[in-house]
């Protein structure tokens, strides 16, 4: 991709808020003039070098003081955004950011748009779309697993992966193309046989690519646990045992949000997001009935089920319904013998379902119900180490590729002329080519960079 | 003041919540060691440069990636707090600045307190206490006047004018007490006659320095307006009428708040904070004289009073009431004939007091309110641009310093010897001494920089 001329923009990169510092950032052809009309280094313009920090005083309309500031010159392309960059570092009070931010709009700068130097880092070649995504991601990260995700898609390794990929299918497409050029000699450039092996052997990674997305989006976003038992069970005991235990690790970040029904848990670097629910039994009361239908959209989106039983009670017509309830469902569920600091009336053999014991109010077996919770997804990222896709447009770009390689195979095994196998092989190359952004549509990257801050 | 030993602090700079970029701040003299800890820059610490900023890749304890970043160093004493400091700009997710921090941690840094930063910058003398107290002014800066004022502290404006009048005291102080040192010999090193003219020509300065006080704490802090009237007279409106017009240059900014009844307006660069009361009329009802005892609160706290009545009307009781009421104070009030798109039963004859005519649900006569306002109190302070001080605790030194200097003016017109007269200036010295912080008491500055935000 080619260095593209753009306008010059600016917007603060830190957020807003009072703090020692803030920083504001411009990017573009007209940063420098600019910047010269209202900043004074304190080693003159002439002498300033790039990536040095200096101190420098910058300057009202009025020729008065508005700040005094360090800045860093990023003279293109080695800047983030591969444009000409200056950074200042201004005292982190809003009415000198607002007034720096201002002074600029008069000498023409544009405020950026969300995302808007990620999304000239991305086309002006500094980072691919899936670097850009990560960007996101590393921000958005709430636990060291996402963290650990968001960094490899970061430094490249779905990239890299894919590259690989594309680098032998491109081969082959152009081979097959040679051949339609040669058609009437009917020469064969590429052995059918050595092909389909090959085939083979690029399907299978797509293949575990486009499984790991159920994995890779659990690392991305957390596993949606739903809570249930019929009331009075100790859900919520249960809910607040969980989270008074690593409250503090999620909710002491700044940044984080909680809202009333959705609490996030932190068990060994993997986020849990926990849904406590209203309890489920048989009702012909209204407002209870509206809350059941509540229940049953919390369930729909778990990823994983705690469903409670209080083990001092025998299994009552209210429990049986809970049990008829999960015993209906294709998701994993963990039973939760609550109450174990009293005499036990149920055990693990009354289930179904794996099980673990624990008393909510004496926080007693909640180890092993942590310990059970990450089982249940093998969720250990750090071990695993395989490259995870975590993003809807990921799976929707390699189930295109995947189709088209299929499609591709199949033509090649009822051996039909090499014009059919090559328009597929090009075809799975172009998804993943949008994919990775080498193929760029701008509605995609519109959608992307949206969600983006400004100043990112 | 000498370099003295700390140990190494750590805190982020920027605001908390998630934005493109936070920076976290060390400093201290296990700085590097820290921090080759666990950071790579790309040119390797042995090649690093000072004030050079470069990408860096943050380890974990376990040599995972933690973020790539950019970091710069500076070498004592070339830094903001005169010692080795380093910063790091790593991506602005709250998650990732938590695991920076926890790293550092972990190696045996330490989080700093509120302030600790600016207080390193005073202790080891790369600014005095007047310009520690600005970089806090600066940052909570809402308008432009403000900002200018603090901006004028932190260039060291009243430092130095300061430093000018010490200087010839501590020469005469000096000199007296030489002459005790001679005392049998009965010389006089001072011309008392030219002590006494220099003694009024530096009690001056400090005077008026002294009476800056109400300006200054109008500039930094906002003038205070009670809107006061009858019920019904159309005081809300009148509120809603000033904020409308200028209410995005005071609220569009992050970090400004606002509560029920104050409201901030920046009108031509001066800060108004503007209350609005509960109606005045005579009354029995409790909860509404509850209301009453709020509005003479709002009165007494009020720099500027704006008593509004309805000029539709004639004046009836309830008018006259808050007639009374203003007559009574020594305070600066300004008369608002409001819904002057009626035909007018009211005229400023009515009034002893400077009167302004408005329709606030006409947006009428706004304009030239704002001009009473400005000219009640003469705040351009950009014009007058003489020196102010803005804080009690400036006062208060100051108005030691005054009474020990004309203690000793005293002392000298009465002919007492050398010695009554050094104490005096020694003791106004000591005061000034307090005021700049060349005299450091613990408990000033804790009380300072407690009111500083971590990072600062």
């Amino acid at each position: 991709m080619n260095m593209q001329l753009f306008d010059t923009i600016i917007a603060p990169a830190t957020p807003p808020g009072k703090g020692a510092l803030a920083v504001i950032r411009l990017s573009g052809p007209d940063t420098f003039s600019s910047a010269r009309q209202c900043i004074t280094p304190q080693t003159s313009w002439n002498n300033l070098k790039a990536n040095r920090q200096v101190l420098a005083d910058f300057y009202g309309p009025d020729q008065k003081l508005v700040d005094r500031v360090m800045v860093v010159k990023f003279i293109q392309p080695h800047s983030f955004t591969g444009e000409d960059s200056l950074e200042i570092y201004c005292h982190g009070g809003p009415f000198v950011v607002q007034t720096i931010l201002d002074r600029f709009l008069d000498l023409g700068v544009r405020l950026a748009m969300p995302g808007e130097f990620t999304r000239r880092a991305f086309m002006n070649g500094k980072i691919d779309l899936l670097q850009a995504e990560a960007i996101h991601d590393l921000i958005e990260a709430k636990t060291k697993n996402s963290l650990q995700l968001s960094l490899d898609q970061y430094q490249g390794r779905l990239s890299h992966s894919l590259s690989e990929l594309t680098a032998e299918l491109r081969e082959y497409a152009a081979l097959l193309e040679l051949e339609l050029d040669f058609s009437e000699e009917d020469l064969e450039f590429v052995n059918r046989e050595q092909l389909l092996q090959k085939m083979d052997k690029i399907i299978a990674p797509v293949s575990s690519l486009l499984d790991s997305f159920e994995h890779g989006k659990l690392v991305n976003t957390g596993i949606n646990v739903a809570i249930i038992g019929k009331p009075n069970v100790g859900k919520s005991s249960l809910l607040n045992a969980l989270l008074n235990e690593d409250r503090a690790l999620v909710t002491d970040l700044a940044g984080t949000t909680r809202d009333s029904i959705r609490e996030s848990l932190d068990i060994e670097g993997q986020l849990y997001n926990l849904i406590d629910t209203a309890g489920i039994r048989r009702t012909k009361d209204r407002l209870e009935l509206l809350g059941l239908k509540k229940t049953d959209q919390a369930i729909d989106k778990a990823d994983l089920i705690l469903a409670v039983f209080d083990q001092s009670q025998p299994l009552d017509t209210d429990d049986r319904l809970n049990l008829e309830k999960i015993s209906g469902l294709t998701k994993r569920v963990l039973v939760v013998l609550n109450k174990s600091d009293q005499p036990a009336q149920l055990s693990a053999d009354d289930f179904d379902f794996q099980s673990v014991s624990v008393s909510a109010t004496q926080l007693d077996g909640l180890e092993d119900l942590k310990k059970s919770m990450i089982t249940a997804f093998q969720m250990d990222y750090d071990q695993s180490y395989m490259i995870l896709i975590n993003k809807p447009r990921h799976r929707d770009s390699l189930k295109r590729t995947m189709n088209h390689l299929n499609h591709a195979r199949e033509s090649l095994v009822n051996q039909l002329s090499a014009e059919f196998i090559a328009i597929d092989i090009r075809a799975a190359l172009d998804a993943i080519g949008e994919l990775t952004g080498h193929i760029s549509r701008d509605d995609i990257l519109n959608d992307i960079f949206s969600h983006y801050c400004i100043g990112k």
